[in-house]
């Protein structure tokens, strides 16, 4: 819609040396020229400038100059947006970058919205709507494996899924229009069991894709690790040999503090979200219940749970009181810590499915074994080479196609004419239209998604 | 001295849309070349890329995409450090620009110190010391004021006063010597009126160098401005009033909080420290009184006064108890407040030599004469075309350079020996060729310098 106007933002974040600022649109070269003095005299950045070549020169204005900066000049279609783009690189100092960007707009850039240029490169065909939410991703990803998910997406990893499964479907279709066209006639109708076997294959690839979205939100949002036990078992000892560890990287993620009692940790290219819980032990008194429920409540929605247990006491009792029944043994590790000074506690009182680390959290020793059996434990049943959600407009866009995928099987079993089938079918395959965007037109659905992008990108 | 080596580092701030990095130094291509892959297949980017201009493709770990990126490639010498450059522009993730980074380390380059890109450019004359100082102060520059200075500095402002200064002086060693060559025979000695007139014009020269250092450092850390006043005087309602005023931008520096009682503000392009002094008024509190005495010496240190008057009292009282006597009086702006409720108030009593402004800071009534005069009082015996010191070391070496030419002043005065003199006039120069760099070599001065640079620049 704005796709007449040329656009102008500072793409690079606060500090550092070098800044960025983008213009693009097809007034850019002639937007840009009115305030750039080159170096090389007589040559115009409107007329002479070439493709993806660099120009040396000074943002002036008027005679006044703000700063000796270098173009770099893309031409339409081959840029991120697919129009004609220029990028200046300015020193970095916040009077220059506002300086230049007024300028850009006095002389009739408009100021990008967020996620505009994406939004562009999106409309100019340059991407698919997947593709380009992917960059915003990419962008936010705090570890590996976030990224390779980013990374996947952006070169078309769900634009492939959809297409795999829209071609499945238009097979089935093809295959039901032919029993329709002959319904009234009493030729043979298509062979049922070949259209089950259609549904079957694209239900399991649905679900599979479905069930990866836990794990992509886990991926993104950190695998929920809590860390419990009695309050002198030494919670907050290990905590920080953890974090301290130089096996781990602590990740700096803005907006989470110590005060929220959650850590982030990289193993092996996995995020961790370390849950600090409050110590739990048999109270009266009504607030400590209070921060025991919460305890209790983040125990039961984490991953893996590492229960920290001190040997002075009676670790089985420790392990029982404060493990809810409910919990999934096999996602518990026992770390049955100060075995520095208590080398041989009997754990065979444990559960059998619970793993169990001897540590010293203050000598840190045997935390090698503990960040193995974490990663081990924390480990989802997928391959990250397989097309993973993280995004939740994806989720509930492939939940309603596994919903119509599902009723379509359940009509087709029930013996219920193919025109039912086929309206499911039909639902099923404008999900994946809106997926990459080859359907959606609002600009309310568009705005929803590039809102969450930066200015700049 | 590492000039063999080639480094790199990420030059743009945190956040953002787009990040870059820089490679500098002969194996910068080749380096680069083994990380990345072009769109263009059969392209080498070690051996096939031409200078200014940008390439498409992807930054990779052996099989392992890291992202998509443009190359941007300058040639030696034609580039900010005067070698082979390359700048990478990536997605501004975190995580991409460190393993971007450790892949450049990884394949042999070294991570460039703060401030080592400009130190090169330095080393290979692409700008003189005076020149490189400047790039860091423009990067860190807050107002116009601060950005015009550095960039006339940039552009080798101090470098042209220096070559003036440096003629001049040059002038008067060739005349000295003639002197000196013929003193045993008995010719007739250089004018000597002709040697003091040269000295006279270059003292003058440094002097006015040397004081636009006050100007300077006032423009660096803003101009003080103290806002005084009783207690209930309404200065806390005025500095809101002045803060949250659209004419005034109020500046965002990191350091700055509300606890120190500053507040940044430009008007006009020039930035002012407002200065909230504690209330003041008769006390026998001890505790009081120290406070008191911390605003009376922030008076006597601000370049301006507002006197914040509270018309419901005896505004000549108020003056005369809170204003030390010796403060200048044309450098204090008599504020009476709430001139919408008393609006007959008697200022004859006032010194003749105070600006007076009536305004009311609740109705924000006539602050517009309030801004104008402050930008009077507070513009100081500067002109902005001219070189003004804002570097302290700058200042020192002038001082003492101007400390010399007195020097010689004296001796040629009192019938001293030429020799006298010109060894005043050599340590004179020598202070100008510390200034640009031609005679620095010591990497501890070096170091000094650049060791306030951010990395990447």
């Amino acid at each position: 819609m704005q796709s007449n106007s040329t656009i102008s933002a500072i793409c690079t974040g606060h500090g550092g040396a070098i800044a960025v600022l983008r213009v693009s649109g097809n007034d850019s070269l002639k937007i840009v020229s009115k305030i750039f003095k080159p170096l090389k005299e007589g040559f115009s950045i409107d007329t002479d400038a070439k493709a993806n070549h660099i120009y040396n020169g000074f943002i002036v204005d008027g005679e006044n100059e703000i700063d000796r900066v270098v173009l770099s000049v893309y031409r339409a279609p081959h840029s991120y947006t697919g129009e004609d783009v220029v990028e200046i690189s300015c020193h970095a100092s916040s009077y220059i970058q506002k300086e230049i960007l007024s300028l850009l707009l006095k002389n009739g850039a408009e100021l990008a919205q967020r996620g505009e240029f994406t939004r562009r490169a999106f409309q100019n065909k340059k991407m698919d709507l997947s593709q380009a939410e992917a960059v915003a991703d990419l962008i936010a990803s705090k570890s590996k494996a976030e990224h390779d998910i980013a990374v996947n997406q952006m070169r078309g990893g769900i634009t492939l899924e959809i297409k795999r499964l829209r071609d499945l479907l238009l097979k089935f279709t093809s295959l039901m229009e032919l029993e329709l066209d002959f319904s009234e006639e009493d030729v043979e109708f298509a062979d049922r069991s070949q259209l089950r076997n259609i549904l079957t294959e694209t239900e399991q690839y649905l679900s599979r894709l479905v069930k990866s979205f836990k794990y992509g939100n886990a991926i993104k949002n950190g695998i929920p690790v809590a860390i419990c036990g009695e309050p002198n078992a030494g919670k907050s000892t290990l905590l920080n040999a953890l974090l301290n560890d130089e096996r781990a990287i602590v990740s700096d993620i803005p907006g989470t503090t110590r005060d929220v009692l959650e850590d982030f940790l990289t193993i092996d290219g996995t995020l961790y979200r370390l849950i600090d819980t409050a110590g739990i032990r048999q109270t009266d008194d009504k607030i400590e219940k209070l921060g025991i429920d919460r305890a209790k409540n983040a125990i039961s929605k984490a991953e893996v749970v590492l229960i920290v247990l001190n040997p002075a006491g009676d670790i089985f009792k420790q392990f029982s009181e404060i493990i809810p029944n409910e919990f999934p043994r096999e996602k518990i590790i026992a770390v049955v810590n100060k075995s520095d000074i208590y080398d041989d506690v009997d754990i065979s009182l444990l559960p059998k499915e619970v793993s169990v680390v001897k540590i010293s959290a203050k000598q840190k020793t045997n935390l090698d074994e503990l960040f193995s059996k974490v990663s081990t434990l924390g480990a989802m049943d997928f391959n990250q080479d397989e097309v993973i959600l993280t995004n939740v407009r994806h989720f509930t866009i492939f939940s309603e196609a596994l919903t119509a995928i599902e009723r379509a099987e359940n009509a087709l079993n029930s013996g219920l004419s193919g025109e039912f089938v086929s309206q499911d079918i039909r639902e099923a395959l404008r999900a994946f239209a809106e997926i990459t965007g080859d359907e959606i037109t609002t600009d309310e659905v568009l705005g929803n998604i590039f809102k969450n992008f930066c200015i700049g990108k």
